[in-house]
C-alpha cells in the first residue's frame, strides 16, 4: 500500500490500511511476500495469489496486478443516488423523550503516571486505575488484542492515551487504546433494517448530532418481497446469501456515509441496529425457520452486544454491534425502538403506535401496560407490488390532489418529472379517487370511462400521469388490482387495530394519541389516511405522523445507556397478542375492506356522500 | 473423513471431526470440494492444496493424498516417556485448604417445556429461564455461535439438553448446549507452565478427581535456559516462536492425556494455567519486554478468562482458558497458586513459602499480611546447567548417601541404572560431600585425591558413579563448577530469605512453618537442605516439602470459583519487595556462599566439626 501510494498508483481503501475493509486487493504475480492472515479473502482467491495491499510486506522485488475492483474511483457512492432521499424519513418528534446523555461508546483521554520502583503496577491495571480515577466504573473487561499492544502504546505516547469504552451488558469493555487525545473522533451508525429498505444514520457520539443519512433497498428482495418468502428461501438454500445481502447493504451505506463526510472507518466505534425480528436473525446468521411456523418462536429476542466484525460489518474492527431487543417473532426491534422514540411506554394517556412497513405493527398502552400485535399488510404502502409504486425516492409522487372538476395535481420528491408513486402518494390517490367518486366504497373503479379511467388487458385502470409528462415515457396508472392491494393492506391494519381495541374492551374514543410511523415518505396526509380507513376516526390533533421511529429509537439508544436499558424493559414488559391464530381476524379483515369501513358507525366524523364521496 | 474411514484409511484426528485439532490434513490432487474456512492451515498450505478431512465435502470424485503426518499411529504418545515421571511432583498437602465445590465450568441437564401459543418465549430466553429455575444465576451471556445452533439443538433433542456454564468474571457464559444428558463428561486441565518444565493434570470436574498427569520440558529452552534470555530473544525476533513452543507443549500434553484416558477433546471444557509472569505473557502473546528492565513492569497481572482457542490451545473450541493472576514481574501466578494451595494467606502463625524453580520465590506472611520477593537462582536445582544434572525423570539419582567410610549409596527414580542426578539428588550430594569432608565450607573439593576425587581439564571433580554402573556408559560426576553453581543457587535463595526477614525486623525463630515447593523430584531431604543452608535453621517439624504447589493451586481454582476469587485477592493483597535493586543483596549473597553460611550463628543447631563436617 505504501509503495503503491509512493509510486502514484492509487488502490482502493476505506479503512486506511487497517486490514478491515478488504478493498485493497492485489494479485501477486512474482516475488516473495509476508502476509497477515485474513478472513477477507476466500480460499480460491488465496490460491489465485490475491493479497491485501495493506497487509502484505514485500520481501524483495515483486510484481503485482491491481485488479479493476481495487482501482480507486474517488467519490464513488455505492448506494443509489435516489436512495439518499430516504434520509428524510427521519423527523424529530415534538414530544421527544430525553434521556441522560451517556453514549454506549465513549472516549476518555487519560494521562497516566509512568511506573517506577515505588509504583510498579502492571500496564493493564494501571490503565484501569487511571480510568477509575476519572470515572466510577466498577466492572471492566479488555480483550487480549488490546493488552498485546498496550505496553507499546502507553510508552510511545508518553503515557497519554485515549481509551474507548463500550457498554457490554453489565460490564464496560475497553475496546481501544489510542495514542494522544483522539476524543474528538467518536462516531457511530444507527441502522433500521427493514424488509424493504435499509436506512443508516451516521452520528457524532460527542455531540449527539446526526451527521448524515443514507438508505438503500434491502438486497434480500431478490429472495422474496415478503419476510415469509425469504425465510422459506433460507430454509431451502441456507441463510448465508440473505445474511450477505443485508450485511453488504449496511457496509455500502456506511462506506457512502464515511466517504461523503470525511470520517475514518476506524473512528466508527459502534452500530445500533433496529429491525424486524427476521431481519435481525438474518443479520446475525440466526436460524429464522421457526418464526413462520406456529407457535412462531424466534431463536432469540435480546441478542447480546457483539463485535460488529463478527457478522462482517466493517467499522472499527473492535467496534460493537448492538441489536435492539425484539418483542416476538412478528413484532420486532423496530417496534421496540418506536415505543422508545414516541415515549409510549411512559405516556399518561392511552396511546397507540401504528408502524407500517411490509408488516403493520400496532401497539396500545401507556406507562402501566402495553400490548402489541402484527398484521401482514404486504408491501403496498412501501410502493412495492403496485404497478407504478416506488419507494420514497427522487421522482416519486408524494402528494396527489383531485379537484371537484376531477383535475389531477401532484408534487414529486425532488420536484422532478414523476417516475412512480410512493406510499404517501398512494394513500392520497386512493382517498382522492374515493372522495371524487372515481371509486366506490368497495374500491371498485366506476366503469364510467372518462379520459382517465380505461380498460386494459381486461382490467380497469386510472391514468394519473400521461406518458408525455412522466419521466419513464409511459403512463403512470393505478389499476383495479393495485387499489385492491392497497385496500387489503389498510384493511389488515385496521382489522388488527379493531381486534386489539375490542379485546381490551376499549373504544376508539379512549385513545388519547395515535403515532403513525413508517416509510411512506417525508409526509403523510393524516386526513386522507383517515378517509381510506387506515387509522381510526379520531380528531386529527390526536394523530401524529412520526416517520421512521425505528432509526430514531436506535439513535436514542446510541446516545444513552439508559435508553438502551429502557428498550430491554419495554421488550420484557409488553404483551404480544397473536392475531395469526385469532378466530375473528378474518371477519374483521373482510369488514375493513371497504372505504372507510363496512360499519360506517366506526367513522362518525366522516361524511360519506351518496356518490360514495366523503367530507369531513 | 467419513469416506476415508469407510474405506479403511485411517487419518489422524484428536478432536473427532470438529475441525479444531488440525490433525486430519489431506492434500487435494484432483476434483472439486467445498471447504469450511479454517485458521489451522497456512496460506502456503492452502495453495498447495491442503484441506482438513473433517471440514471438506467432496463435490464429485476426488483424488487426495494422505501425507505422512496425517497417518494415524494408534497410541503414540507425543511426550517423552520419561516426562510422565513428573506427575509425581504432585503430592497432596496435609493441611489442604478446602473450598466450596463449585467448578469454574459446570454442566446442567435441562428439560425445557416446549413452546406454545400461550408460552411463546424465544428459544434463547427459554433456555435461560430453565437454567434459572434450577439455579440462581443473575447475569448470563451467550455467544452468537451457540444461538445459531440453539433452535435445532433444542428441537432435535426434544427440549432435553445439557448446557455448559463457564465463569467469566462477574457473568456466567453458556459456552455449549448439547443434546441429551452429557453431564457425566466434563473435564478440565490444570497446567503449570514453568521455565523448565510444563506439567498438566487432567481432572474430572464432576468428581474433583485427578484422572492423570503428564509433563514435558518447556520447548522454549532452545531460546535460552533463563527467562531473561528468552525475553531478549523475543525482543529481537518477536514473541511468536516462544508462544508457539509453549502452546505446542500444552497441546501435546493434553493430547497425550486424552488419548491415554479415552476422553474426547470436546469434553475438555476448561484449562487453568499457573506459571511465572513471563511464561503467562508468552502463552497469551503479550509483550514481555519490560519485565526485564527497571522498573520491571508486566503488561498485565490478571488476564481475563478467554477462549482457549484464542491462543491456539486445542480443547473444546468454546472452552475457556483461565490464567491465574500474577503478583509482579518476577513473582508469578505459580506463587499465587502456591499461596492458595498451602493456605498461607489464611495462616494464623507466621508462615514462609519457598518455591524453587529457575527462580526462587519467597513469601512470608499470614492471614493479615504477605510480602514476597524473587531471587535469580538459576536452573541448577532443576538439574540444568550441571554436568550430570537432569530433570526428575526415570534414571535420575534422587537420593544420595555417603557413609563414614566414604562409600556412596543412592537410589534412582524408577530403580533403573542411573542416567544423571535430579534436584533432590544434587542437594543430597552436596550435603553429603560436606558432612563427609569431601568439600569444605566454601564448597571447595579437597585436593586429596582418593579414588573418587580427580582432576580433569584442570578442574577437580567427584565421581559419583563409575561408567560401568551408569546407564550412559560414562562416569557420573559432579565438578567443582557444578558445586559452585549449586552453592550460588542456594546462596541466592538464602540471601533473599535473610533480607526479607531482616526488613521485617523478624528472626528465623519467629517463623512457625516453612513450605518448600518446587520440582526437585518426588522427595526432598529437609535435613540436607538445611545442612547446605538452603533453608533457615529451624526445627525440621516446621519444614514441609509440598512439591508442585503451582499445579495444585490451579486445580483448586478449577474446582472452586471461591478459590479463584481468593487468587485475585492474594494478588491484590500481597506486597512485592524488590531485591534486584536492593543495596544489601550482593553482600548477603556473598555471605551465603558458604556451607551452611559465613555466619554460623544463623545455624545454631548444626554442629560443624573441625574437618568441616556437620552433625545435628
Amino acid at each position: 500500500m505504501e509503495v503503491a501510494t509512493q509510486a502514484g498508483v492509487y488502490i482502493n481503501s476505506v479503512c486506511g490500511g487497517d486490514g478491515i475493509c478488504g478493498k485493497c486487493r492485489l494479485i501477486l504475480k512474482e516475488g516473495a511476500v509476508k502476509v497477515e492472515p485474513t478472513t477477507l479473502l476466500t480460499r480460491d482467491e488465496i490460491k489465485k495469489g490475491y493479497v491485501l495491499a495493506c497487509q502484505t510486506k514485500a520481501e524483495g522485488d515483486i510484481v503485482v496486478e491491481v485488479p479493476p475492483e481495487s482501482r480507486e474511483e474517488k467519490g464513488k457512492i455505492l448506494v443509489d443516488k435516489d436512495a439518499r432521499r430516504f434520509r428524510g424519513l427521519y423527523a424529530p418528534l415534538k414530544g421527544k423523550v430525553y434521556f441522560k446523555y451517556d453514549p454506549l461508546v465513549q472516549k476518555m483521554y487519560l494521562e497516566l503516571s509512568p511506573p517506577g520502583l515505588q509504583d510498579n503496577l502492571a500496564d493493564h491495571p494501571r490503565l484501569y486505575r487511571q480510568i477509575r480515577r476519572q470515572r466510577k466504573i466498577p466492572i471492566m473487561q479488555t480483550g487480549l488484542k488490546i493488552m498485546k499492544t498496550l505496553p507499546r502504546t502507553l510508552r510511545e505516547n508518553k503515557w497519554k492515551v485515549t481509551a474507548t469504552l463500550g457498554i457490554r451488558g453489565e460490564t464496560v469493555e475497553v475496546i481501544q487504546v489510542e495514542g494522544g487525545d483522539t476524543t474528538k473522533k467518536n462516531y457511530a451508525v444507527a441502522v433500521d433494517v427493514g424488509t424493504c429498505t435499509v436506512v443508516a444514520h451516521l452520528v457524532n457520539l460527542n455531540t449527539a448530532e446526526t451527521v448524515d443519512a443514507e438508505a438503500t433497498y434491502n438486497s434480500q428482495r431478490i429472495y422474496g418481497e415478503e419476510v415469509t418468502r425469504r425465510i422459506i428461501y433460507a430454509e431451502q438454500s441456507g441463510p448465508d446469501k440473505l445474511k450477505q445481502a443485508v450485511v453488504g447493504d449496511i457496509n455500502n451505506l456506511i462506506t457512502a456515509l464515511i466517504l461523503k463526510n470525511d470520517v475514518k472507518l476506524n473512528d466508527v466505534m459502534a452500530l445500533v441496529c433496529a429491525g424486524n425480528t427476521t431481519m435481525v436473525h438474518f443479520l446475525l446468521g440466526l436460524d429464522p425457520a421457526r418464526i413462520r411456523k406456529e407457535p412462531y418462536i424466534p431463536a432469540c429476542t435480546s441478542p447480546p452486544p457483539i463485535r460488529a466484525a463478527e457478522v462482517g460489518i466493517k467499522i472499527n474492527p473492535r467496534g460493537l454491534l448492538y441489536c435492539l431487543p425484539s418483542i416476538a417473532s412478528w413484532v420486532g426491534a423496530d417496534v421496540t425502538a418506536g415505543i422508545l422514540a414516541t415515549g409510549l411506554y411512559e405516556a399518561e394517556e392511552l396511546t397507540m403506535l401504528i408502524d407500517i412497513g411490509t408488516n403493520g405493527e400496532i401497539v396500545i398502552g401507556n406507562k402501566d401496560w402495553m400490548i402489541c400485535c402484527s398484521a401482514s399488510a404486504g408491501p403496498a404502502f412501501e410502493g412495492s407490488g403496485v404497478t407504478c409504486g416506488m419507494r420514497a425516492a427522487e421522482g416519486a409522487i408524494e402528494k396527489v390532489n383531485i379537484t371537484k372538476e376531477r383535475e389531477v395535481s401532484y408534487t414529486t420528491i425532488g420536484n422532478t418529472k414523476p417516475r412512480g408513486i410512493c406510499g404517501s402518494g398512494l394513500i392520497d390517490l386512493v382517498a382522492e379517487l374515493f372522495t371524487s367518486g372515481f371509486i366506490d366504497r368497495s374500491g371498485r373503479l366506476n366503469s364510467y370511462k372518462g379520459k382517465r379511467v380505461r380498460e386494459r388487458n381486461g382490467e380497469l385502470e386510472f391514468v394519473l400521469i400521461s406518458a408525455d409528462q412522466s419521466a419513464t415515457g409511459e403512463d403512470l396508472v393505478i389499476t383495479q388490482p393495485d387499489i385492491d392491494s392497497l385496500i387489503r393492506a389498510k384493511a389488515a391494519i385496521f382489522a388488527a387495530i379493531n381486534i386489539l381495541i375490542g379485546s381490551l374492551n376499549l373504544e376508539f374514543e379512549d385513545i388519547g394519541k395515535i403515532y403513525l410511523a413508517g416509510g411512506f415518505g417525508n409526509y403523510l396526509d393524516r386526513e386522507k389516511a383517515l378517509t381510506i380507513g387506515l387509522i381510526p376516526d379520531l380528531s386529527l390533533e390526536k394523530v401524529q405522523f412520526v416517520g421512521n421511529t425505528s432509526v430514531m429509537g436506535a439513535k436514542m439508544a446510541l446516545f444513552s445507556r439508559e435508553a438502551l436499558e429502557v428498550c430491554y424493559e419495554i421488550s420484557r414488559k409488553i404483551t404480544y397478542y397473536d392475531l395469526i391464530t385469532h378466530p375473528n381476524y378474518m371477519d374483521e379483515f373482510m369488514s375493513a375492506k371497504f372505504l372507510p369501513h363496512t360499519d360506517l358507525d366506526k367513522f362518525p366524523h366522516l361524511c360519506i356522500g351518496t356518490a360514495g364521496t366523503s367530507q369531513r
